[in-house]
C-alpha cells in the first residue's frame, strides 16, 4: 500500500443525539474501512442544524481524503444535509430533472401519489454527482473538492448499506483508495487486566514499532488489536508479531478473531468427541446460553439445569440436603455437588458449574455480594475456584461466566492426560 | 426550566472508530441527558491521538455547558484522555498520592499483583477533582473551567454507567443544570411490527402536533418514544398523549419505560404469588437467563433445563420416547411435554417451553430453519404455538424469546380466571 487513505465520518440526526436510535453506521463504516487498509480518523454526531452540519463537514475535509456523510437526504423540512454541503461549497442548489424523473417513476410504479416535498430530493449543488438509489427515493451525491472526495449518503440502513457497497465501495477499490484486505488482527486473552497484558507485551511494543498495539476490555476479556502504524508495513509483519504476542501471551492467549471463550471449548470438546453439560444458579442460563450462540454446539452440549431454589439443586442435581445446609447454596462443595450431578443426570463427560450472589440482594459476611464458586467436572476429577466479582447483577452475571469458561479452558489443557487415561475414547 | 443546559460528548477510542465496539456509550448518554432537560449538542468520537483528543475537547467546551469525555483513563500507554486535558489547561499531569492508595487497596483486596503501570492511573491535572470509581481502578475526574464542566470518565460500561448515574448526574442535578424530571416518555409493545404501530398511532399523531413521536424496534419489540415538539409542552400533556396511545394499542402495550418482558411476567407472577419453570432447546439458556437478570426473580423463577439433546429432554423432563420419535423433536407435542415435565419436575405453577431450529443448519421442508415452537403450562392447561422467524442463529434465540414471553403474557391474562379456579391461592 503506497499510502494509507484517511476517512472521516459525519453522522446527522437529532434521534442519534437524543438516543433515540443507536448510530450503528459508525461501527459499520469503521470496519468496511479498516478491512480496506483505509483509517478512520474521526467521526462527528450532528444535530440537524445547517450550521453545525456545514462546519463538520468542513473540518472532516481538512482532515480525511474520504469524507462519508450519512442522513438528511430525505424530503421532509429537517433534512439539511445538501444545503449545508452547498455553504460548504459557497454554491446555491439546482434542480435535477434527471433525479425528478426517477423519483416520479417509482411512485407511479409503486402506484402512489407523490406529494411536493420529495421535489426536494431532487436538489443538488451544482459540483455534485448524482449517485443512483435503488433501495429508496433520495440518491446519493459525490462531491470532488481540492483533496478531498466528499459522499452524502442516505440514512436509512437499508439504504445506505447496499449504496456503500455496491456503488461507492467498488469505485474507491478501482481508484486504489481502498484495498480490499484486512489490515489488522485481534489477539484475545483471558485472566489477565488490561494493564497487565499490556507489561506482558511491553519489550515486543517497544521493538516493534512499525505495529500499532490497542487494548479493549470487556467483562474479563482483555482483546489486543494489531494494526500497520505506516503504509511500509504489510499484512504479513502484522502477522509475524500477532504470533509474537502469542507466544509471549502463553496460557492467557485464547484465540485470534472474534471467537468466543465458548466457542474455543465448545471445538476442543468437540475434536475429542466429549460432552458438557451445565448447571447454574447465579449465572442463571447465561452460560448454556454462551454455549448454544455457537453454530453445531450440539454435538458436545448436552444441556444444562438452572436452579434457581435450593428445593430445584436437590430434586434435579442431587445435590445433598446436608451439603446446602450445613455451606450454603454459595459455596465450593455446592458448586462440586452440583457439576456432578451434573455430568451424571445428564451424562456428560465434563461438566460446569456455577452458583453465587448477583446481587443486589443477599451475600454474607464471608461471602458478599459478587462472590461465586465455579465447579469443573472431569473423567478424572472435580475442582472448584472462588471468584469474586466486581460490577451490577448483569455484569456479575458476563463476569462468572467468562472467568468459569476461562478456568475450564485451562483446567481441561491440564488435566487433558489425566482426563484421556481415566476414560479412553471410544474406538 | 429558565436555561437549557447543553452538553456535548467527546469518545475516546481506537475501537470505536475501527468498528469493532458499537459506541453504546452515545445512545446511553443522549437518553440521560434528554430525559433530564438538557441537550446533547455535539458528539466527536476520536482515536487515541493526544492532539485529536486535545482539539475535540476544547470545541466542546466552545460549544456546550457540560462536557463527558468517555475512554481513555486506563493503565495502558495508549490512554490518553488525560495528557489531552492537560494539554487544554495547559497545565501538567500530577501524581495523587490518594488515588494511588485506593488502587493499592483494590489490588490487594482481590489478591492480585500491581503491575507498574497501573500508577498512570494516579495522574491527574491539577485543576482535577477525583470522582472515586468503586466499579473498576481508574478514577474519574472533574474540571471546572470557565463557563465549562469538563467529566472525564472511564470507558468500560460497567464504570462508566454507575459512575453517571451515582455520582456525576445527583451532583448536576443538586446544581441545577439538570432535572431529574422526564421530558420524554417510552411506551413498549410486543406483537405489531414497527410500521403497524406507526398506522395504529397515525390519528394521534395527526391530532397532538405538541409532541413528537419516534419509534425503534427490536427483536420483535417496538418502542415508541414521546417527547415535547417544543419548549410549551410540559411532562403532563406528553404523559396524557402517552396514556391515549396505551388505548389505542390495546392488549400490544406492555408497558412503560425500560421493563422488559421478562420483568413484567415476574412482577405479575410474583402479585399472584404463583411460580415459573422453563424448559429450553433452541433458545439454550437464554429464555432462564432473561428471568434471572430481574432482581428479586427467584421469589418467583425456580429454574429451568436446558434440553439440548433428546436424551436431556426424555431423562430431565420426562418427554415421552414415542413423542420424539413420532413428532420429532420441534413439534407442539414436544413443546407441550417439555413445559409439562418441567411444570412436574420443578414443582412450578407455571411452565415455558421452547424448541426449535435455531439454524444455520437443521429444519425440514415442513419446519425451516427459523420454526420454533413455545408451550404455556398453566394450573388450568397448556397451550403451544407455532413461530417462525427471520435472522441468523443468535437473531432467532432473541426473538423466540421474546415472542414466547409476550405470548405468555397474554395467555397468563386471558386464563387468569380460569388459573385460579383451577388452583386457589393459599390462604
Amino acid at each position: 500500500m503506497s499510502h494509507k487513505f484517511s476517512v472521516a465520518v459525519v453522522n446527522v440526526g437529532d434521534e442519534l443525539l437524543l438516543g433515540i436510535r443507536e448510530n450503528s453506521h459508525l461501527g459499520y463504516i469503521g470496519q468496511l474501512v479498516s478491512r480496506r487498509g483505509g483509517d478512520l480518523v474521526h467521526a462527528h454526531v450532528v444535530r440537524d442544524d445547517v450550521d453545525e452540519i456545514a462546519e463538520s463537514i468542513a473540518a472532516s475535509m481538512k482532515l480525511a481524503d474520504i469524507v462519508f456523510v450519512t442522513g438528511g437526504l430525505g424530503p421532509t423540512a429537517d433534512d439539511l444535509t445538501k444545503e449545508a454541503m452547498a455553504k460548504v461549497l459557497g454554491s446555491k442548489l439546482v434542480h435535477d430533472s434527471s433525479v425528478e424523473k426517477v423519483i416520479r417513476e417509482k411512485f407511479q410504479s409503486l402506484g402512489r401519489s407523490m406529494s411536493e416535498n420529495n421535489l426536494r430530493q431532487c436538489l443538488r449543488p451544482p459540483e455534485a454527482e448524482i449517485i443512483e438509489n435503488r433501495w429508496g427515493t433520495a440518491p446519493g451525491l459525490k462531491i470532488h473538492r481540492e483533496e478531498s472526495f466528499v459522499y452524502l449518503l442516505p440514512g436509512p440502513r437499508s439504504e445506505l448499506r447496499p449504496m456503500l457497497e455496491e456503488k461507492v465501495l467498488p469505485e474507491l477499490e478501482s481508484k486504489g483508495c481502498l484495498c480490499d484486505c484486512s489490515s489488522w488482527l485481534q489477539l484475545r486473552t483471558a485472566g489477565l487486566g488490561e494493564s497487565a497484558v499490556e507489561t506482558r507485551l511491553a519489550s515486543i511494543m517497544e521493538s516493534r514499532p512499525h505495529v500499532q498495539f490497542a487494548f479493549c476490555a470487556h467483562a474479563g476479556i482483555v482483546d489486543v488489536r494489531l494494526s500497520p502504524s505506516g503504509p511500509d508495513t504489510g499484512t504479513a509483519a502484522v502477522n509475524q508479531v500477532g504470533e509474537e504476542c502469542r507466544l509471549m501471551l502463553g496460557e492467557n492467549f485464547f484465540g485470534f478473531g472474534d471467537d468466543s471463550l465458548a466457542k474455543i471449548l465448545i471445538l476442543q470438546l468437540r475434536c475429542w468427541e466429549r460432552s458438557l453439560s451445565v448447571a447454574e444458579s447465579c449465572t442463571g442460563g447465561l452460560l448454556a446460553s454462551s454455549f448454544t450462540d455457537i453454530p453445531g454446539a450440539s454435538k458436545v452440549f448436552a444441556g444444562g439445569v438452572v436452579a434457581y431454589t435450593n428445593a430445584t439443586k436437590v430434586q434435579m442435581l442431587d445435590v445433598p440436603e446436608p451439603i446446602l445446609q450445613q455451606h450454603g447454596a454459595v459455596s465450593a462443595e455446592t458448586a462440586v455437588a452440583m457439576a456432578t450431578g451434573a455430568a451424571e443426570r445428564l451424562g456428560s463427560d465434563y461438566a460446569l458449574a456455577v452458583t453465587g450472589f448477583a446481587g443486589p440482594d443477599g451475600g454474607t459476611a464471608e461471602n458478599p455480594v459478587g462472590t461465586v464458586y465455579a465447579a469443573h467436572f472431569s473423567p478424572s476429577g472435580v475442582w472448584s475456584k472462588r471468584l469474586v466479582l466486581p460490577g451490577d447483577r448483569v455484569a456479575v452475571k458476563e463476569r462468572a461466566v467468562n472467568e468459569t469458561l476461562d478456568w475450564a479452558r485451562r483446567t481441561l489443557n491440564r488435566y487433558k492426560l489425566h482426563d484421556f487415561l481415566a476414560c479412553p475414547c471410544e474406538e
